[in-house]
């Protein structure tokens, strides 16, 4: 008897029960306003994941021992953004109910706001790392509340100030920088104090996105709305094994890979080996700590 | 002094008062569930239509001699759908308040609800003819009830029963063609019947929606679903310029061009010399009516 | 509990022991010799599969009806090419072992090496069907014995003289037409005779082969060797068909899509299609004989 | 002692002495007002000519065994139009100096008049069957004399009235069609009445020019302006079978493929069959009148 | 009423009267000997602005707030090269006239001969700076005088010797370095001594002309010939941020984007960045001195 | 009398009797597990190598005076692998015979190993110096013997122990890290050491391979299996020139270029200009030993 065909990220085929870690696509850009495509990241990472080896020569870690569960995908309604929401929220208080770590794959970046919604539920002292080429920090963005332009704003409706750590970030409305400056920390064009915010935040329930156009344009162009002047590869690399190494993550996606912009493959290449990087230090931080 | 830089569709450069045709686009495909790209069309259609002749010898008629304007595009909210389509209703009531013809290039086929919406209030008796590969005549999609498959259902809340006439129709779940033999008239596949659907519209006002998917996937790469078996070139043409010439047309429109999937260009050269022949035939049937 | 990530084609998603037909991929194309790129084939047919309908409006049946379940795809390994073949061979008659019709999903044409064999074992008194663009009755190529241009002729050491019928030729070197008119039935550039053959078929036990490059370049750009003169999708569809209802099938491929070509989708979208058609038909011919 | 790598059109492989016909390519776009890049077409049909068989199933001929040499590229000087065609028509004028039947391939369709020019000083009785979707008759194109879009004009300057015949015009200027009247034959949209044409130009020197966007844009995308309505292969490879097999050719070119738009590579491999048919033809004539 | 449709750089929708910088687009690349395409810059580069915020996080300044005016692009014969020439010697002069500043957005760098031709009219004393990867100082290339190839040779013609100060050279024939050496300043790789040129230069009239291919090939791939090894965005930023605040720049131009080869955008996107920079800054120096 | 068309890399035209070095090309990529096209290499360096300049401003050397001859492309049985090795090998040891340094350009990786079967039988003590992402260190590969991804462990078997010196690997198996410990020299992610090795190999035989994805994806993406973490353009020609000027190379190859997936061409100009400093430093030192 045959079996069926099962399609996972980076060969993570341990079993739900089994896993600390539960990865899943949240494939939606409805209200992505420059370049839609990001709805095709997580079915094009995993497609292109049997090019990448589980081993990592930088951690002389193998994916085959971590504990990584694949949920597959969300089917989120296009054009019905609180109901995606919604979803994504449900979807990541299951996992968290379980005491497993939710690690979701955008999407644009608005459905960061559904899964912190759901983490910041159980965890109300909730602080939020976050890497990106733009601020997020509008109000509103062509009438809408609900928006990639916005979801940074959303999410300090329900963090509060001083709670959010911007790193990278080298685009926005003027606004959004003026009033960024008395709510949110912002770290322009690099990973300068990251070392001293993360250790600053021991102990503290983090939830962690990464907006993956915070690489620069050349090393990461099959996104919506690629920047020059962004992080290379190693920066980014060692930024989130910082990250993943000293924060008590409990909740974290990684957003915004377009793979119709990536004609090449090498932008879905680069996500997957940050991911695999990423997975193997989450999973060593669980396993020691 | 320098004159700023103007750009419209195929050299329609007329003044909006001397003008009986209002071009305009509505650049939006946040419900697009399979490939989005759609609101890539009017930007696209402008720029590329300098390569191509304003000169019909099919019609022996000249774009130079029609009386057309292009309004733009409208700035519409990606991800708030009930706001988009109020944006369009509102501008194509402008329109029809000056008594002028409503064209919009779409965007997804969601787009023509809010051109209906401000046409049906004017004409009460309003009929459609809509040229399409699918049916669109689901109620609801994925729980959302405002989508690009759910558009004619929505249409047909408005017009109601056997006002909707649909041709060249190729897809669908099974259960809209059944729900549609109740209310809509389908014909499959091609035009047959066309003739003598339009004639029996006579002098009733005409809300003519044309989906370019209705073209054969190799004729027509460059859209959101394409679809093989579909109608040629001529076929459609010539299917047009019957509408055209013997319906009394008070609102149409012409959807779906998704110029990120059109690599070669061809479907946007296509588009565009649809859009002159029908624009041709239609001003010559307003100047001799 | 969560469910892991299940993909199939057209939404197969039958169990084995329920199903009648048995889908695979057999992702290979190490023989190639023009244009690679028939290895992504089968992958990227179920990652587009959730953009065609599962009803057919041409058959009025639903896929969701039939008994189809999909194996998933071989691993193949590239550069050993007997090794390859016999993997094909070996998992072919597994189907064949449990009454299941197997329909393999190419790769390159060379594949249906592979699953001839297991069924002309059963079966020794087995007809090949086979539509092409290209005559692959080579001894042998570049001296090569197994290879996409010589797997007719291998197929033919298998069955002997005047049991393999091709349908829509149009390319090959002299060579081959004249060692094929004493061995084979060949019908150039169309399907004139299907209709005739299939009726002289009937109750013989056939295995049909469907190389895609034989629809024509513009309608399938996506191959290996694309080539002009070629059959429409209506034509291929209908002759598909006529096979499928009429002849006794007991194993089956469809092979050389070739997706890095297909840069607008269009070919995969119409490898789906067919396939859904033919599966509709298939499973109709199965539940009413 | 190895051997420099030469690369031919088709295996196109015979020494100059023994050549009938001499093939040369002429790498020049520099008034392409659309889209450039015809000047890649030469190169790239050598290098994708090993995906076609030198065997024709249509003709039962081989070009193996016709009398075709390959001259290469000329080098031309971007930018300088007069002296481009200068270096073309002085290459064209060595060939028919060796009484050989000079085939150009373009290039812009300008590249035209520099051939012209070479065989009308020889021919003074000259005519010209011209394949085209554009007419190409403006007297000047934004200024210029020397221009793909008038080339037609600059040779009936040579050729004088009634004997230029257009085949295929399906766009162009109003007062293209307007002045053609009166100078030119022309036969809108296809090849109706070519054969009586054909016969009419017995015995008569002929040029024939073939510019391949009279194909359809479904066939042909790879072109500068690619046109809907056009021509499909079968009816280009008759009509230029016709034309090759009764009339006195002594000069002619194919013209207008442009690879950068020919992403999926059909428009190359469709160009190149079109050319083995092509020169089969002439080949078989030359070698049985 | 409504208004017809303007498309702008970066939203630089000044009145012609109050702007104190002119931009137009120079679409010309007639003489581009490797791959053209640069004609298309321009409008891309406006097609593509509404993906760019106006704010400048580096320089704290904003669009909106700079006097700046975009005239649209000139419509240049193609195959005429001085008439082309010409055309753009005019209407540079006409913004000199008004004593404004023009930057031009090629198109090729020949296009900067027609504007140094106007400029150098009005300021005797001109000095360029000029920014490339390639030193294009043949005296003629393929025997043509007018050449992007030649334009700095052409430059000199009219400034003479030691005023032309070249940075980040990396390509070019033996023969234009050796000349070079006696009559223009190079410096190879990179911008080492550009502040001590700017000092120097503290006074003079500078005409500015950037060639983007002076930017390495990861980083700006959509250019007719990509050359590895070149200076960073970040580089190339803060070099041209020296010129514009330190120089009396009285004519300048940015050239060479060519987007057929830039399929992701990235370089577009790049290009748009380092014009909104330098805008601000000239704007700036120009509001400061 | 005209000539063929004559194709070489980087216009080295020289005679094969005055050459010292012999290029090649070996277009194979049968084994190739993730993308192929490697096979279309050195096919399209020769066709691009137009658009690159024969002068090296770094080494002030030129092309136009190295005694290089192109002996054209092997043609490789796809799919017979031993078969093409033995080709490559018998190819590879004429060019030895008569005293030149063969230089191929691949194809995959594994065509090294039927050029160091010919450079082994002539230089027993020879040694490999190895630039690569990749360590290719397995001894089987999905149960291949012969395979991109064992071609190191296969030379390891001929030359043994502490021969092959590594540098820029940054992916592999555990296993190949744990198996190449005890067998060969690995510098990981970078050419630290790379001066003491060479120094340490003066005057031993030295067979040097250059796998081009050792460069960093967004430098190269243009190859089968692109990684992110990898070295510049800058350090990989540095190190090329390294051993070139320092080791007794006895033979070299440049692989894993794949056109492909290089859609803006950086990729293919990358390699060609590393290709004439690499040619020009052996060159000279050739000369000059």
């Amino acid at each position: 008897m045959l079996k069926k065909n099962i399609e996972t990220f980076l060969g993570c085929d341990k079993e739900f029960e089994e896993a600390k870690i539960v990865l899943f696509g949240a494939p939606f850009d409805s209200t992505t306003s420059y370049r839609p495509g990001t709805r095709f990241a997580s079915r094009t990472m995993r497609a292109e994941s049997y090019g990448l080896e589980t081993y990592s020569p930088y951690l002389d870690l193998d994916l085959e021992d971590a504990a990584v569960f694949d949920g597959g995908d969300l089917e989120l309604p296009f054009g019905s953004v609180e109901n995606a929401l919604e979803d994504i929220e449900e979807f990541t208080q299951k996992i968290i109910d379980c005491d497993k770590l939710p690690l979701m794959i955008g999407g644009e970046h608005l459905v960061t706001l559904g899964a912190v919604r759901a983490v910041a539920a159980k965890y109300p002292d909730l602080h939020i790392v976050h890497f990106d080429a733009h601020a997020d920090l509008r109000d509103d963005y062509l009438g809408a509340k609900l928006s990639h332009a916005t979801v940074l704003h959303r999410v300090w409706n329900i963090v509060g100030d001083n709670k959010i750590f911007q790193f990278g970030i080298r685009s926005g409305d003027k606004s959004e920088f003026v009033w960024g400056k008395d709510h949110v920390k912002t770290q322009r064009f690099n990973f300068n104090n990251l070392k001293e915010t993360v250790m600053a935040l021991k102990g503290k329930p983090v939830y962690f996105t990464v907006d993956l156009d915070v690489l620069d344009a050349a090393v990461f162009p099959g996104t919506g709305t690629p920047e020059a002047g962004g992080v290379s590869f190693d920066e980014l690399r060692c930024a989130m094994k910082l990250v993943a190494e000293n924060c008590n993550i409990v909740g974290t996606d990684m957003v915004e890979l377009s793979p119709p912009y990536d004609q090449s493959g090498i932008s879905t290449a680069t996500a997957l080996k940050l991911l695999r990087e990423y997975l193997l230090a989450l999973d060593y931080n669980i396993n020691n700590k």
